[in-house]
């Protein structure tokens, strides 16, 4: 999630040099609660030195693109792999004319801004049912930062409606891989596109890479738009390792689980009433957000705050007992 | 450079998969000169682990293209970031108008096949002088395959007209770097763009890094396209030290001279008749070309072919003292 500021950049979680702005003089070094990255990364091996100086072969980009398919349980001719889902939501704007796109929202903001930048005209609704004769609609679910999930029963139906038009549905299952919600990208209707995120999910946002599971004739335009060589070797190595290893997926389910639920606690007992998430963040009301917000702040721990709900406020998951035992003593604090 | 296959596909050097096809019985490991990549990487330091786990922050990125800005004598303020100058040379087309675009040529196939892809009618010129009214110009210096340089005079008289008309220069410097050629990117005109390559210099095509140095209103339109993230921790980390090293680049300049003269050697002693090339690569023509190419090909050794003018073939070169013997010993027979 993020929003539009003044200047109309979007302001989004994850960067540190923020809120070493906003909080001159917290206590170093900073707990970063302001994303929905997995705080706990997958153990991944150092890549060989050939991932570091050969370009890419095609036959490793096909081999990550097929454990990403088993892994989501996709048609691996469905899965195009990218150097990050910000570089699909980025790209899809410029494939298609300009056109009517609607965001099931709120939402993340790149989404609307992405389709705004590409000369798009950008609707916000709130129910699916309202997608009217859009060209193009766009939901996220689970949903960043309140966690709704729209049915898959739901998803396929617009889908139809917008294929029969020339349409596209976008879904962005960011957020997918931990939670039990069934999804899209075993059987991808035909116009339609799922991302799936690979750094929120595996802790590794640095390497930079994520998926599009998409029905034709998307997959075969989107294939050609990222073009040769957009994923790193590192990225194909360490990927390929990790969307492969099952049981550390199946762990992190569990552990991460364990750790929303004990987040919410504490946010309850801070006032927090808990609007929804998923295993990778909370999302909570509280009756002073914007003084919460400084609070934290100024005890070095960055959550993130939306300008359009100032009583809500997003918090990732802590890193370690050192990060968990901060953040209750700065919520106990009034 | 890479010319269309019958199927549209472009081949590409630095992919085995095609040599082990084209040559199954060759003896192993093979031996990769088909790409211009520099065989003697930069002694790269293992990232830390932040560089995979955390989201690129903009600090971080700022620093990269300031590094970049100081290796390329360019102000720091007009340094773009990219994962790889291809992922460049995908987004120009999609950002402005479909249009008439030519390209000096022949020279590497990408460019005018990305434009094309995005709708403009791509013309070949052999001269910067024929642009005509064209609205984007592209020019390769030094050119690949054969070594052209273009004065950056004349390169800077070409900007200041398609500039007048609304049009822009795309200058790729891709090979520049160990060159002692002149660059347009210490004065970079209006509506000029160039490109560097990060990957073929230092060795590190698996990192996925290159830049744009821009003028306006080019600088802010590529900042946009390219988007947040695009470029990964890795190789920001990676990026930042070896752009810093001005001592290592100066070795290599010596260095890979020294090999491309040895290599010119053998070439001329097997036939050949120098095209031209840079340090990092030779092209030559052969009284049989694709003779030599199976030959090479049958004795582990993959090289460029170019399908419009069979007699050349190119030459990346030999990463080490077993890699020359081989390729002298199959040079040798007859």
């Amino acid at each position: 999630m993020a929003d539009e500021t003044a200047d109309g950049a979007i302001r989004h979680g994850g960067d540190l040099g923020e809120a070493s702005l906003l909080f001159p003089r917290a206590p170093e070094p900073w707990i970063d609660l302001s994303t929905g990255i997995n705080p706990i990364p997958y153990p991944w091996p150092a890549p060989e030195a050939s991932a570091f100086t050969r370009l890419p072969a095609k036959a490793e980009l096909a081999a990550l693109e097929a454990a990403a398919a088993a892994a989501y349980g996709a048609p691996p001719e469905r899965v195009v792999a990218a150097p990050g889902t910000q570089a699909l939501i980025d790209l899809l704007p410029r494939l298609r004319p300009p056109g009517r796109v609607v965001v099931l929202g709120p939402t993340y903001a790149e989404h609307a801004a992405a389709w705004a930048r590409g000369g798009h005209a950008v609707a916000a609704v709130a129910d699916l049912r309202d997608i009217g004769e859009a060209d193009v609609a766009v939901v996220v679910t689970p949903n960043n930062p309140d966690g709704r999930v729209v049915p898959v029963s739901d998803l396929a139906a617009a889908a139809a409606g917008l294929a029969a038009r020339g349409g596209w549905l976008v879904v962005d299952e960011a957020f997918a891989d931990l939670e039990p919600v069934e999804s899209l990208c075993g059987a991808v209707p035909p116009a339609c596109l799922v991302l799936r995120s690979f750094g929120k999910t595996y802790g590794l946002a640095g390497l930079r890479l994520g998926f599009a599971v998409a029905g034709e004739p998307l997959v075969g335009l989107l294939r050609r738009g990222i073009g040769p060589w957009a994923v790193s070797g590192p990225a194909i190595a360490v990927g390929r390792c990790a969307l492969a290893d099952a049981a550390w997926r199946h762990e992190a389910v569990a552990a991460r689980g364990r750790d929303a639920a004990r987040l919410d606690a504490l946010l309850e007992r801070a006032g927090g009433r808990i609007v929804g998430g998923t295993r990778l963040f909370r999302t909570a009301d509280f009756p002073d957000g914007p003084g919460l917000f400084d609070r934290l702040g100024r005890a070095g721990i960055f959550v993130r705050r939306f300008e359009a709900t100032p009583a809500r406020l997003r918090f990732g998951l802590p890193p370690d007992a050192q990060a968990w035992s901060r953040l209750a003593a700065a919520l106990r604090e009034r």
